[in-house]
């Protein structure tokens, strides 16, 4: 049934060329939420969409933009694999409430309101304190319904999260972590946040970044998956789904980009340390994107049924984005 | 007849509010192309498109956004007047060939190569040698072509607009500017340009800053009418248009940033002097877009039919845009 259903891959940051490409399509993974920036300001994320729309043209035959849900089905009748893109962080907008609109007009469908530091907007998940959301953070959040561009919380701290589950009139999204109480770590999400998260119709994407888990590289897919089905007991199977935050073929330096941008003179190792500095060893049954299949394979065998499971590979995230991005009435 | 028909004004930089929305709605205008930018960078543009955001979202039944020729059919059926932006320099994009793309897409339909000095692409008008289109110049002209973004060289030099029209694969305009035949100005057009450019396809469109006319400020609406008269025969009606070239209710400030950017340490007078450094007076019979109404009489009882004359008035450049904003395949 793999070939006929919509997977998605609600957070990746590979490095995007041809060769990653075909084994995307191949991997029959129909849409992929590709981080766009990290740290880029706002003239820097301009040359972001510049560099994706070369890729765009010169690799039409594999991949497509997609800017509503209408293009994911597209992308699937196509046999192209669809990207649409998210920040995670607030950078793009600078300090300007008016460049939430411009950035969405341009492709950016969802953004994180702070990446495990403070932002203008809220608290990352690494700050010792966690004053909640700011007052420009407000006006973002109420202009991010507005027009449509999804909330991840991702990498923020606990209150601030919490607050935008609150304060945040749409739904909002956590693309890419696990549950704390599975595998402890600032990354990962409390009981209460997925409560709340799930209560207000939000949506969690199971990670399989080897720090977000127990047992590291060596968590076992039945781990995982059951991880997921605890969770579907807790919180209800249509608000779950998968973001692998899969970094694959990047060199340190782009490790040290997501972990410093400019913000510091000593090197942070942000989930590692100064003796784990670099990328975790893959899981080895999610070696890539071609791991999506032995997830499928992993939460039938674990008792999901059919449907169920096609839900959490693609169709809630599918269903999440398509009321998230419509523009509010 | 004037209120079933298509009225758009090739050029407009006004102060940009609801009262001026008002009185363009009131003067049966359908749609302007409105300048978005005259030097602001890559940057300082995004902020330009989200101050016209602010102004869509508050001003709602006035005004409406074109991004193609369909919206502009809309904006007539519902009584709203459509916006469509045109940068008068080509600073939006920097030195980054990706950045044609991505103003485009944020709704650049229209760019200058120039305004009055040399830039990146071109020599502006104003420049004593004129070399010509540059490296990159001609690169951009590539892309303007295949996102179909459309090359205006109101403002530019000689040999870079007969280039121009030369090496761009689609026609081009002149949104604003006079033959210099009928008023010698280092801004209007020679024959060769104007005939190069209507061989071609392209489009002109008839300015009415007073500086562009025989006697400025005193010209006569029949000798406007006459100059289009003398155009159509040579040239054809089909590529003749309206670019009022309508700067109302702006500030001197705004004309000093016009014509010197920040690249003059000096004061330059742009086509005034320093004895004549404010705006010229109003054309008695163009006092704001209502005048547009004068200029149809104008042109009916110059002898142009009424299919002649609704396509000066707003037919021809539909049909020009129409063409000109479709990507390349």
């Amino acid at each position: 049934m793999y070939q006929n259903e919509i997977i998605v891959d609600g957070l990746q940051y590979c490095h995007w060329d041809r060769a990653y490409f075909e084994s995307l399509q191949k991997s029959g993974v129909t849409a992929v939420h590709a981080t766009l920036v990290y740290h880029e300001n706002a003239r820097e994320t301009l040359t972001r969409f510049a560099e994706w729309n070369l890729l765009f043209e010169r690799n039409a035959d594999l991949i497509m933009p997609v800017m509503s849900m209408e293009d994911i089905r597209s992308a699937k009748q196509c046999g192209k694999v669809g990207i649409f893109f998210g920040a995670q962080n607030c950078s793009p907008i600078d300090d300007e409430i008016g460049l939430v609109e411009v950035m969405r007009k341009q492709g950016l469908l969802i953004m994180q309101l702070t990446y495990n530091n403070q932002s203008l907007l809220a608290a990352g998940c690494y700050e010792q304190e966690d004053a909640g959301i700011t007052r420009f953070g407000k006006q973002v959040i109420e202009e991010m319904n507005r027009v449509g561009m999804v909330i991840d919380m991702s990498h923020s701290a606990e209150r601030s999260t919490l607050e935008t589950i609150e304060l945040s009139a749409r739904p909002i999204c956590i693309s890419h972590a696990n549950p704390s109480n599975v595998h402890s770590a600032l990354r990962n999400k409390s009981p209460e946040v997925i409560r709340a998260l799930t209560a207000r119709g939000g949506l969690l994407g199971f990670s399989l970044y080897p720090f977000h888990l127990p047992d590291g590289s060596k968590c076992s897919l039945e781990t995982f998956c059951q991880m997921i089905a605890e969770t579907a007991d807790e919180v209800g199977v249509e608000h779950l789904a998968i973001g692998s935050d899969l970094c694959l073929n990047q060199p340190q330096s782009v490790l040290d980009w997501m972990r410093n941008g400019r913000w510091s003179k000593s090197l942070d190792y942000g989930e590692g340390s100064a003796s784990n500095a670099g990328w975790p060893a893959a899981l080895p049954w999610f070696p890539d994107s071609s791991g999506m299949k032995n997830i499928y394979k992993g939460l039938r065998d674990i008792g999901f049924n059919e449907a169920e499971t096609t839900a959490v590979m693609g169709g809630n995230w599918l269903n999440f984005l398509d009321a998230g991005l419509r523009p509010a009435l």
